[in-house]
């Protein structure tokens, strides 16, 4: 660690959260400082890890390590007007639907000043991140917002491979998930199967497990997803890349077996100034799990939010508008 | 065009610059205002197109719609003192080696405000770039070096790609060239056979045309070649993402055939925080021309650099720094 070392919190002790304490354990150029959520706080100035992110995860022996708080953002928004914090990572869910906007707009009125990364999914939750953009813009706060996998990875792919043509068809982001066995992944696949014909959200919630288990077996185990509602559309849109009607996202879910049913790729086809119909790809390794492909960018683009913040830059940005930096 | 269009000038009347005026024909958010090469300089505040930038190549008939001019980079600075050039393109060669990096100093010391940007090729070229950092950085010039396909589209796609990784083990840029006969491509051609096996710039140099087609003719049409000199290894060492060393650039050039012998490919390979070693693609469509490759982002990180030098930003920047942003 040297004297450029980032200070991070992360709020959310859930499996995101979970999985990046182990990868920020992994780098040099930025230290957990912090870990919170709606039962406890924990911060060390010398760096935290997963011990402690179990602790706080576990609610009952945060005491030991940190302390009960019901307000982990007002115990972030302190430490970083003490010089203490740089960035957050939010690994929390969006759940009531106005939690994060609502967070958001706290950490600027109420004087943040550094970067904010989310690893947002869904489109509806990424419009209100949207909605908060004058509020970020007139604070101390530069913010990133779906800066995980899809939208983020294969956004920033998507917008890049754009550049080689004068105009754009379409951007269709087609995933691979394989997983052994739903058990692990129950908010995942129910959220999934919410995408499948004729299911919606709320159908799936009064669903019970066994309920869930006769939909798997039914298709074998293999979910084939349409028109998900990710957000690449809108922050490809807002980039001025293409129109979000023209992003398509959707995959093969294989719920019965490890092994990817398909290579998560970006295709775009376009047309290049010359006339010619083409299409560029961007393929994510097999062997690269969601973790690795949501984690890894989430924090490539802290680190270049924090460049841009150190520069005086403020304001909202997505993974459409930045490249991300590695964080070694 | 609207109030935003930004005003452009191209330097250089070979190839690439009239490939880059038919493509700037095609957009709106960007107009083409000014022409120069080490003849001639045309300038018109409402846009200039392909029949001018033929005035200016040919030369002779320059007077017509510009005049002739020992110093267009003069020119061009004087033109945007006065408000009225927002950008530069470099479509100059490097000839002789210390040619553009001259220039760079020149627009640095006389007071251009603006952004520049280079798609050059060759590492030696693009070292020469950076050794003017310092300079860009005291003056009014945002730079973005490196800003073609390779370096340039590629470069981003592996920063892109590694930021899935903890570890980068490598990455091999293996590109596919068609080219149905050379003697469009001469030029090119002999840069390609001084980086194959006993051959080197200067020994390729003294060959005659006739020589030349001797070893094509050897090969049959098909060059292989490995180990070239492309600058996406100090530029993605520069951004901190891997180290020069790794970084691997050849492919296939078919002489003989238009079809590309195999699609031109970025493959970088890593291995998790997770411990997972796995490789990330980006695959250009086969229909995409080199031209379609290297100025579409180019110009594409000419909007990019345009967008931070407005927020104030300036400084040398490279394809592996920032996100290119579509041009409209």
């Amino acid at each position: 660690m040297n004297e450029t070392t980032r200070r991070i919190a992360i709020l959310g002790a859930g499996g995101l959260g979970r999985n990046a304490v182990r990868l920020l354990e992994q780098k040099s150029e930025f230290r957990l400082v912090a870990i919170g959520d709606s039962q406890g706080f924990v911060f060390n100035e010398a760096g935290i890890g997963s011990a402690d992110f179990d602790a706080v995860a576990e609610g009952e022996s945060v005491e030991k390590i940190g302390r009960r708080s019901g307000d982990s953002a007002a115990e972030v928004i302190a430490l970083n007007k003490a010089g203490k914090i740089d960035a957050v990572f939010l690994a929390v869910p969006n759940i009531p639907n106005n939690f994060i906007p609502e967070l958001i707009v706290r950490f600027c009125r109420e004087g943040f000043r550094g970067v904010i990364v989310d690893a947002l999914k869904r489109t509806s939750a990424v419009r209100q991140i949207l909605a908060t953009e004058k509020e970020i813009a007139n604070s101390g706060v530069l913010y990133v917002t779906g800066a995980g996998a899809t939208p983020g990875l294969l956004t920033a792919a998507a917008n890049l491979a754009a550049q080689s043509f004068q105009e754009i068809d379409e951007v269709k982001i087609w995933f691979g998930v394989g997983m052994n066995g739903w058990e692990k992944h129950r908010a995942t696949i129910r959220e999934d199967i919410a995408h499948m014909p004729g299911f919606n959200i709320e159908k799936v919630r009064a669903m019970s497990d066994s309920e869930v288990e006769a939909v798997l077996t039914e298709c074998k185990g293999l979910l084939e997803l349409h028109n998900m509602e990710h957000a690449d559309d809108i922050l490809l849109e807002r980039a001025g890349t293409v129109a979000a009607e023209r992003v398509k996202v959707g995959g093969l879910v294989d719920v019965a077996s490890a092994k990817k049913p398909v290579s998560t790729t970006m295709t775009l086809t376009g047309r290049t100034f010359e006339g010619k119909t083409s299409s560029h790809r961007f393929i994510l390794g097999d062997e690269t799990s969601m973790s690795a492909n949501v984690l890894g960018p989430a924090f490539g683009w802290m680190k270049a939010g924090l460049e841009l913040h150190d520069r005086g830059i403020r304001g909202l940005f997505s993974s459409a508008d930045l490249m991300p930096k590695f964080v070694g």
